[in-house]
């Protein structure tokens, strides 16, 4: 029997993606051998890569003037291989920062060059509860990037208009919302995301870069961290992780069979709608933090009156079917985080459960 | 059917570690999720991760000394990654150079410091077909490190005695042998391994590193690439790619299960011998490069008469239901990898399909 998984990462996957990859484990389409021992340069390998690479391309509608890239170390590793890529001494970064991770993205970046707070939502609590407007970010037009986070997994805040920055190329690290709706690439530079939450298991990264702008890499830097190595390779200069690349290839042949992108969004806003609506209705007792605006419809995040309560609201929960729902070390009470693969109806048992909870102790 | 994988890397994997893989693939232990699913800051992965590192460190005896880590990357990653921690523009580092992988890893180097060759043994053809002897080593005495490839997986080379470097802390590539036989770990600072041969898929790096030589890794480069880092978070300071280090625990729980590293270097002896055996019986049709003292139980190549006869081998053997024979690209011929997951019984196949070819075409 499978649970209702509410995990934020690593996450839970559609089911369909992991039965063909059970059914197939041991032989491959008749191969005789397990996709993950055969070779990265053989042709059976080679059809699955380039067929992930050409469902995100369709999926994303993403422009040729843009390439997908597989790489590994996970998000965190970005947050050092971009300015390893794109800053030096004498230039600056601008970063928009809306949570941990932006603070860790912009935290790696002062061992390559400057960087700038554009902008900031931090609070008196050092926490963060909403994004930034436009008019409140102060944008170095002679920036060398401006790095954002488009969905904050901790805090449950997420940009619903992404920002103007004018020519300054933008990077987004979209970890924790790539793939919840359709957007538009070519607004970005760079996109980056840790595939454990939409779109995978975790060990691997999709980047999705612009080639000119990739042009503009360092190239005195080793060949390993160079984004025109893996772009002149089609992410094959080195193994990639195989397997991980052929889990996504199955997360997102059944996003395309499911009614791609706008069916994900339609879903993903009746998913928010649902758990919003129930804590609006009792807000006393479901305590959201973050500003309506800036809800992220991936990860909802809310407190109990009492960190005992926020107790029994998890242990009861998995008692009923459903895990993962402890908020973030750092930060304590609930997270609801409601990626892809969480259904509707998952939802809905949630938001069944917590009515339930609020009779019983509200 | 699963077919006899001969595959260089990624490489077949003991069916026993895939079968328990498939059977939990969608539940892990009644959890009601995959185990690529479950959170890495979870009990129920934490288990593996450890149970990963406790078997590791059983099976080759790893001292107190030294830390196991997993990393991201492959083992190219590496390449840059160490001279990034361990090397500074005012110092160098020594080369042991013998083959494709050893000139990477020195490629890499100079984006941080300096290197030298401490020993070649590249011919007039630009290939190796040996290892150094000590005596026609320079090492300085005054180096950061000395690095070499302990097996030389293209050019079927292997070194059977691991080199005196004195007090100079000695780094090995041992992506396509570790875990062939018992070693003494602490004559090594540090040993990293791609796992898409010997240990797992691709997508995992083993990093076994002595703790005082971990120390002296800078500090002016960012968090994600520390070996620190790594170490003072259990490999827990990112997210791990948890589903393929759970694979090796499967690799390593069979190895455990058939009698460790003595029962391996048994079987890996007589798998080569066969082979070998073999070669030197026919030596005028499998012409072998490699001289004897240096060649690999892990990968031997080896050449027929004609091109034509080579692509006839692999086209005839993969009838046979053998596959991955075909030499590395830019260097042809054969090659059979027999890593820990090929049997005695597959390489005993394999020696009899050679002396039906022999008689055939010889
Ligand atoms: C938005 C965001 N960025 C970066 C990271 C770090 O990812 P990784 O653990 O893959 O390095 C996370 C992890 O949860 C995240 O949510
Ligand atoms: C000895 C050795 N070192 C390094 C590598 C590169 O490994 P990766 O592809 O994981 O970067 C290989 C790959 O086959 C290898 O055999
Ligand atoms: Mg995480
Ligand atoms: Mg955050
Ligand atoms: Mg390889
Ligand atoms: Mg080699």
């Amino acid at each position: 029997m499978r649970v209702i998984n509410f995990n934020a990462g690593p996450a839970g996957l559609p089911q369909p993606a992991l039965e063909r990859a059970r059914e197939e484990l041991l032989d491959f389409q008749g191969t005789g051998m397990s996709i993950m021992e055969h070779s990265h340069r053989g042709k059976e390998y080679e059809a699955v890569h380039n067929e992930a690479i050409s469902l995100l391309t369709e999926l994303l509608g993403i422009p040729s003037t843009h390439q997908v890239l597989f790489l590994q170390g996970g998000a965190s590793q970005q947050f050092a291989q971009v300015p390893m890529n794109f800053l030096t001494p004498e230039t600056s970064a601008d970063y928009l920062m809306t949570g941990v991770w932006s603070e860790k993205a912009r935290d790696e970046a002062k061992y390559y060059g400057q960087s700038r707070i554009a902008a900031t939502t931090i609070n008196a609590d050092k926490r963060y509860t909403r994004v930034p407007k436009q008019e409140e970010m102060q944008l170095d037009p002679a920036a060398a990037y401006v790095h954002m986070t488009s969905n904050n997994t901790i805090y449950g805040t997420q940009w619903h208009t992404f920002p103007e920055v004018g020519s300054v190329p933008l990077i987004a690290d979209m970890s924790s919302d790539l793939l919840w709706k359709p957007i538009d690439v070519s607004k970005f530079a760079m996109i980056y995301a840790g595939a454990q939450k939409n779109v995978g298991p975790s060990g691997i990264v999709l980047v999705i870069i612009d080639k000119g702008f990739m042009a503009k890499g360092s190239t005195n830097i080793p060949k390993i961290f160079r984004y025109s190595t893996y772009a002149e390779n089609n992410s094959l200069y080195n193994t990639p992780p195989t397997f991980s690349i052929y889990l996504c290839r199955n997360v997102l042949a059944w996003i395309k069979s499911v009614g791609g992108l706008p069916q994900l969004e339609r879903w993903n806003r009746e998913k928010g709608e649902l758990l919003y609506g129930m804590i609006d209705r009792h807000a006393d007792f479901f305590r959201a933090p973050v500003e309506k605006g800036s809800r992220s419809y991936m990860n909802g995040v809310f407190r109990l009156p009492t960190e005992a309560l926020d107790e029994t609201f998890v242990a009861e929960a998995k008692k009923a079917g459903m895990v993962g729902l402890k908020g973030y070390r750092s930060v304590g009470g609930i997270r609801v985080s409601m990626y892809n693969a969480v259904t509707v109806d998952n939802v809905k048992t949630l938001v069944a459960f917590m009515e339930q909870f609020v009779k019983k102790h509200g």
